[in-house]
């Protein structure tokens, strides 16, 4: 397969050619540079002989990355001469950002060249280049960020969103949350029926802000259409549970549990890591445990979960993390494809528009792909 | 001592002598019932001879548990018919109420009868009881529940506010919280100047809600009269760190965090337990580092910190776990002691009345406890 895919592309160039998938990459804009977004597109060219890539920065820096990878006939170099750093403003990028790799990867989505893009730059710059070239979908008012977090649940991940697009969610964004993280958990964790939580800060129903008593509401009487199951509210201990597969909630508090967990997670391992090397005896049993310890650091490695993606547009952008690894940024890759290959964009749009109330009159214009497609996947 | 206190009360009172910490308990509403509320009087009163207790429940169900654990002459058991659940609501407990043993252990501290209260029932019955009966302490709009998160920091121990007693708060909201916050550090942490951080979902003073950056510039302002280093905005994985000593929070996001961490540290420490029974080898090594890991658990055991505080009443009330045991009420009931000890209470509103912008005139009336004296804990 690979050689008649080097045939198909003589020119080192990704063609839209039917069956390859194309994941648009920015490849600039991460903590570690540009070595560790081409060392993952190779670890994931190897991975996966169907992806093609196109790739964006300045060229003389990627083209001896490319080559040297030798990853010639897989990607398509798209120069680009400037970085959006983590420094710049959403609204500078969004004025004056056409020439950055950022802005050209969200683009080479925009016309249809690729089906996902991948960036693990600044996450406001490249929310706001992707809303204002991507555009919404009908029904959506706020678009959302998802993302994965270890569980205890069937697919040992649970979708959480809004991890921080938007400070705000009135009740209808909150629906609209529940019914895109629907979709997504059953398109990339492969779950028929995904169960829906509500974050409170108590399970009974007269408890919380206003708009989550509606919520409430809403989302239950969204059940038959959005293909969920509603468990109602839940607490902050369930994030990692087996209670719901995906948890719904503003993005100011996703943002703010997702690094609460992140940096509790990382404070218990580095107390653990002092505890195995604080005598000898510790340091020989955490030497004869190391087998069991690699492994159990291998299934909670937040690398495996990389990529946040941005809900509710017209294309799937995969966020990683702006400290991703070669290791880290192939796994946002891999997610990309998962997507891509299941036309996660057209099912998610077909499910909103056919779950809001204002979707129930056909004036929405969404795709109209069937819904069953999605839930076969 | 033990025996001159024991002339002292010969009737087996709570005597209000002077230099007693009285402190009142109510024993119901407890997962675990009044073995484990008495359980922990007993501890705590053996630690600490200095303690007298007003305890409050069903006569017949405390007096067998105050006998068996030979507190006679440290107690004065106040008979209290009804028991808050968990599943009363707090609008239904303030209106008729008056006869549970939650109500009645207030009571003591508004009749100042006991220094503080300490209770593990129903935390929504509880702040709305401790509302009605205490009512505010002038400058403050809304109380807030105060609670410890094992960090980095110098303490070991962070202090996180508001934790869930509304779930709104606005920036003068945030300022109080900042100040009592910054109160409670320096008394039961014994931190001098204690280090403010703002919850956020970024540090650039440009993020967030509108709240949060007129929060921002009133915290700044009241570096001095408050007695604080600002260290401005603050992310999740913060919690547990070295930055600040205390976060500054609304209800909401303080209550999701807590939950978040406290279940993420669980679901890290379960695949822990995991890992190290999963192969022989693995069990050996655990046997052999089984000290270190003890000493560990010892160190982020959550009973250790139990109790949160409410701030911002006339009178100090210590909320304990619901699912306290003995160990774990006893630490509450160390904690309520050490604010007993320290007169807490009113260093707190002074330090309120002298920061908050409407103390400048004078006319907040609060108690003129000298402020060099709060600064000497």
């Amino acid at each position: 397969m690979t050689a008649a895919e080097m045939q198909a592309s003589p020119q080192g160039k990704a063609p839209a050619q039917a069956g390859a998938l194309v994941i648009s990459i920015d490849a600039m804009g991460g903590d570690l540079g540009p070595a560790a977004t081409v060392g993952g597109i190779a670890k994931a060219a190897h991975a996966n002989a169907e992806l093609r890539f196109i790739v964006h920065g300045p060229r003389e820096q990627l083209e001896p990355l490319i080559a040297q990878h030798g990853l010639g006939d897989r990607v398509d170099l798209r120069h680009a001469e400037r970085v959006v750093t983590m420094e710049d403003k959403p609204a500078q990028v969004m004025r004056s950002g056409k020439d950055t790799s950022m802005w050209s990867a969200i683009e080479s989505v925009r016309a249809h060249e690729a089906d996902v893009a991948v960036s693990c730059g600044n996450t406001g710059a490249l929310m706001a280049v992707s809303m204002i070239r991507l555009r919404k979908i009908p029904g959506v008012n706020r678009p959302a960020i998802a993302s994965f977090w270890p569980s205890r649940g069937p697919a040992g991940w649970n979708v959480m969103l809004d991890m921080g697009a938007d400070v705000k969610a009135d009740a209808e964004d909150l629906l609209t949350y529940a019914l895109m993280g629907t979709s997504y958990a059953r398109n990339a964790l492969g779950l028929e029926t995904p169960r829906v939580g509500l974050l409170n800060v108590g399970t009974e129903e007269h408890k919380g802000r206003a708009e989550l008593k509606e919520a409430h509401e809403l989302i239950r009487n969204a059940e038959a259409a959005g293909g969920l199951k509603f468990v109602g509210f839940v607490e902050g201990n369930e994030l990692a549970g087996d209670r719901a597969d995906v948890i719904v909630t503003d993005g100011f508090t996703g943002n703010v549990a997702l690094k609460t967990g992140e940096g509790t997670a990382k404070f218990v391992s580095a107390l653990m890591k002092e505890a195995l090397t604080s005598s000898l005896l510790a340091k020989l049993g955490a030497l004869l445990a190391m087998g069991a310890l690699k492994k159990l650091q291998a299934k909670v490695d937040p690398r495996r979960a990389n990529g946040g993606v941005f809900l509710g547009l017209n294309g799937t952008v995969v966020k990683s993390h702006g400290s991703a690894d070669a290791t880290s940024f192939a796994a946002a890759i891999d997610l990309a494809a998962r997507l891509a290959k299941s036309g996660f964009g057209a099912k998610l749009a077909a499910r909103v528009a056919s779950a809001l109330p204002s979707g129930q009159d056909g004036a929405t214009g969404a795709d109209p792909a069937p819904e069953n497609s999605e839930s076969s996947q």
